[in-house]
């Protein structure tokens, strides 16, 4: 028989945590994965010499402590990400240097640093009055869902460099332009993950630490012991649900039945099953709206990490692109250097119609300019597109559109009858994160297991 | 053999439009509509007395030459939406009443009639300047698209009064709330339809006249000679397509083949289907951006039209709800009055939620308040939640969120290889009308012949 207490739609983090929490407690669970992998938004690869990559998220820093304990009981140890050195700000053409600790700041005009400073002084103080759990009931929530971060951004910031570090943090952020994010959501996404400078730094902050040997380990090993239980290759295309239960029904035909079900899919793919009975009018209209960002994650992989030698860390924040945003993603004890840089946001939408070669030639000339005319002979180039992957349609996150909060943001988590759902989308503590990710899935495990 | 050279995906106006154009160019055609009827978002429906009512998209108006020809040609007549007499305008409490001829305007103190007629001068202006055929290449697109209509409207407009007629004529018109919009999609829209007044209005405007027996009859007469071409039940699901053709799979598991396919679907609901090979990132992730307005269309049938005894012609604007817009839609010659009533934008969404009866209720309570005690004492109530409708998903169209026209619009009608894109969502002109519906189906049909 096919049938289980829960099934769990999906065997990403959200999933796979959800799954393992259940089974402890004693249910027999499923996890359907359309894919041939598991991991969802994390995903591994390799160089050409063998060395680990990370394809998806990677980053754990303070305050993720579901994940920092996650990798402990998995048996797994962190990294540091390489931070020694100064990071290069390059703003209308000049180049500087910013130093590597939380709080530095780029070295700009008085005047730019006053209008950054006040900026930022402002947007905190706006964020830290969102209520993470119910977004839509913080004080001035139709007035500040009803506007763009864009319109934000150019009331509140005057100078150049001052706009630049607010689109260049959205777009790292988000993968999105400052047009697309509802002022509510950007407000609360930074609460959610503690603030714009934490989400932002490497020392002490979002891009802190990496997980030995890659972030999808933790999905491997969540799903090690679910055995059989996690089942590859079983894309989901269609929901039944009634009082006898749930039967879910894979792309090729295949039936699995439970008492309920866990959906871990970003919103735009759960709205995109068939659903019978259809969703509600107002859950379903709720999926057209909160839509995935654009990301293509890059590398060049170099004889040295030549960048170290100029006393650079690799980190880099640029007003012009289409790589704004660089790491060196080189593990410890690699003797070759590892570059890592993203297209994000309009760059994203923009060069994903181009061909690697293409992207691989702008990323070069990109880190040229950075980093001077070593950057024009790379060992090899390796790149992952999430706006084409099927199953993710868009990374790292998803967000809310303007009014949309305000209008449907108390349809997000409720169940509907026997479906529930759970994923990084879900989570007010660190949203579009791993570690909001793990938090969701474990909390739907907890509601399924109080409910019943 | 199940193969055509053409499979049309939706038997709405814009499916049907293609079909029939393709016939007439000798083409071989075949029609696949889930639903057990034709009409997409018209649709017809009756009082219990057995006189026709429209539960969708029901009227026509000058510039609108592609439907009155159509209309002709398949034999029908239109008829005029009943005008006669005052519309009611409630704002702030008050009520008073306006002219019926385009160009009235609600009496205003000076300040108020002034902050408003500045207002549509401004946006007026604004509007003019896009580029229909290209809204990206507006003159300041980003900055346009950056921002919502609601910080238009706020930014430009000062009075309780005028932003309250902003804000009604944008649910009426997007079923939707300024917060969802963007700025240049609604300039984009309002020329689209030659502009804001024109699309409020009755007299010489948007809403001058409907179909005798209701719109949905054009879609059956389209559908009419098409006989077994046309397959009702036959919902899509999965589409391959490759150098052979187009292989088209309904949820019953059948199978259509082609050369070629036009998708007619909203394009949330485009974005839903299975393609084989995946949609290019780019597209897929246009069809997140895109969502369906919200709106309940609603009637009650009284013993007689009561408000004409009044001097009123059933038209009513109102700033409070959940029921701001109403219209007279007794047919010609109907003793009885049949009043039509939307919950639209953020009302379509909260009393979606609640149960018919609460509706009735509340739409009774409105008609109270506008029109005096007569109203509590209807025949008949009848509803229709276009956002619930699982092969909708919302209407009347679906609105670009900020940032998308600039960020995806190029992606929006270039077909996917055998894949063709057609719906009122693709029209250049009348867009969100049964116009741009026919308008963009025939042009996709032309499309497809001009290639082979």
């Amino acid at each position: 028989m096919n049938r289980t207490d829960v099934l769990v739609i999906g065997a990403g983090l959200a999933g796979l945590a959800a799954a393992r929490a259940l089974a402890a407690a004693g249910r027999s669970v499923r996890v359907l994965e359309a894919r041939d992998r598991v991991g969802g938004r994390t995903k591994g690869g390799s160089t050409a010499d063998g060395q680990w990559v990370e394809l998806g998220g990677q980053w754990i820093g303070p305050t993720q402590d579901r994940m920092y304990e996650l990798v402990s009981e998995l048996g797994l140890q962190t990294v540091p990400t390489y931070n020694t050195g100064k990071t290069l700000v390059k703003l209308g053409g000049k180049k500087s240097l910013m130093g590597e600790k939380k709080g530095a700041i780029p070295r700009l005009s008085p005047i730019a640093l006053a209008d950054l400073g006040q900026g930022l002084a402002r947007f905190t103080a706006l964020s830290k009055k969102v209520d993470l759990d119910r977004p839509w009931l913080t004080p001035n929530a139709p007035m500040l869902d009803g506007q763009t971060y864009r319109s934000w951004i150019r009331r509140n910031l005057r100078t150049a460099a001052g706009r630049a570090y607010f689109q260049i943090s959205c777009e790292a952020l988000f993968s999105a332009d400052p047009s697309d994010i509802s002022l509510l959501h950007a407000a609360f996404y930074m609460k959610s993950g503690v603030d714009l400078e934490t989400l932002m730094a490497v020392d002490r902050g979002a891009q802190q630490d990496r997980v030995d040997g890659g972030s999808v380990l933790v999905s491997e090993r969540m799903a090690q012991p679910l055995g059989d239980a996690v089942v590859l290759g079983a894309a989901v295309r269609r929901i039944e649900h009634d009082d006898a239960g749930v039967r879910v029904f894979t792309r090729s035909g295949e039936l699995f039945e439970a008492d309920c079900v866990i959906v871990t899919l970003p919103p735009t793919l759960a709205g995109r099953l068939e659903y019978s009975p259809p969703l509600p009018g107002w859950r379903d209209q709720l999926t057209q709206r909160v839509p995935s960002g654009s990301v293509l994650k890059l590398y060049l992989v170099y004889e040295t990490p030549f960048w170290r030698r100029q006393g650079l860390n690799g980190q880099v924040g640029s007003d012009t692109g289409p790589v704004k945003v660089t790491f060196d993603n080189s593990p410890p004890g690699y003797e070759k250097g590892i570059m890592l840089g993203f297209m994000e946001g309009n760059d994203g939408r923009e060069w994903a119609r181009r061909t690697p070669d293409e992207r691989k030639q702008a990323f070069i000339d990109n880190l040229a300019e950075y980093f001077g005319e070593e950057a024009r002979h790379p060992l090899e180039y390796i790149e992952q597109d999430w706006m084409a992957e099927e199953f993710s349609r868009g990374c790292y996150g998803a967000h809310f559109t303007p009014g949309v909060w305000t209008a449907y943001g108390q349809a997000l988590r409720d169940p509907v009858g026997r479906i529930h759902w759970a994923g990084t989308e879900y989570s007010p503590i660190w949203n579009g994160y791993m570690e909001g990710a793990v938090r969701s899935g474990e909390a739907t495990a907890a509601e399924v297991l109080a409910g019943g």
